[in-house]
């Protein structure tokens, strides 16, 4: 059997919900108060595409994720979770209304944690925004 | 501390050489005999998007994967491996030659493990396949 700590997955849980609040209410700083300073995250397609360095970008990229969504995206399944000592990995279903389209996905997001924050995040796309 | 099953990391990784060993000899039988019956994958885009149902589809869509990138596809970094019980998500870059083109990207993808067998697979694409 290999040990996973706890410590990490509890954060990381508390991460994921705090996105989904921020999703839901447009508030992401209890998001935001969970990163490091140092916080860098990748993402996979348009404007913040590849990697973005420090926490004041991720805020920037959190008001941008508001234009696109409003407070419309909900978790319609959360598939798996996995994690290591330093990471969990989110694999999940996603709606919501896009610009006024609609919109749906599947999503790998994978966080690193450091004592109790979140010093890295990845998201990637399982499938093309209009089905899941 | 919660206890995750070397099994499962034993088999997935087992399945994880194998995809690469297929990547770089276009002999895909090894992977294929790790899946079992009713193997099921997602795949994000192009002709295999959504979920694909049972080994023989497995078969056509290496065949593809093939036809795509020769024996040229490489991983270039495994970036995070993180498990549960039954599920294994390995992170990675990789870079080939796609048809004659430069291809690069970054990955995430998540097998399931029944006993010694992998049953289910997702894949999910963490940037365009021009960057990594």
């Amino acid at each position: 059997m290999t040990q996973i700590s706890d410590n990490t997955l509890k954060v990381a849980q508390q991460a994921f919900d705090n996105l989904m609040h921020g999703f839901a209410t447009s508030n992401w700083e209890p998001l935001l108060n969970l990163l490091t300073d140092d916080f860098t995250f990748w993402f996979p397609i348009g404007t913040y595409h590849g990697l973005n360095i420090g926490k004041e970008r991720a805020r920037e990229f959190f008001q941008y994720v508001t234009e696109l969504f409003g407070q419309t995206l909900k978790l319609t399944s959360l598939e798996r979770v996995t994690s290591s000592e330093t990471t969990v990995v989110f694999e999940f279903c996603d709606e919501a209304s896009m610009l006024g389209q609609p919109y749906r996905n599947r999503i790998a997001i994978s966080f690193d944690v450091r004592n109790d924050k979140i010093c890295g995040y990845r998201e990637y796309l399982g499938s093309d925004g209009k089905s899941n």
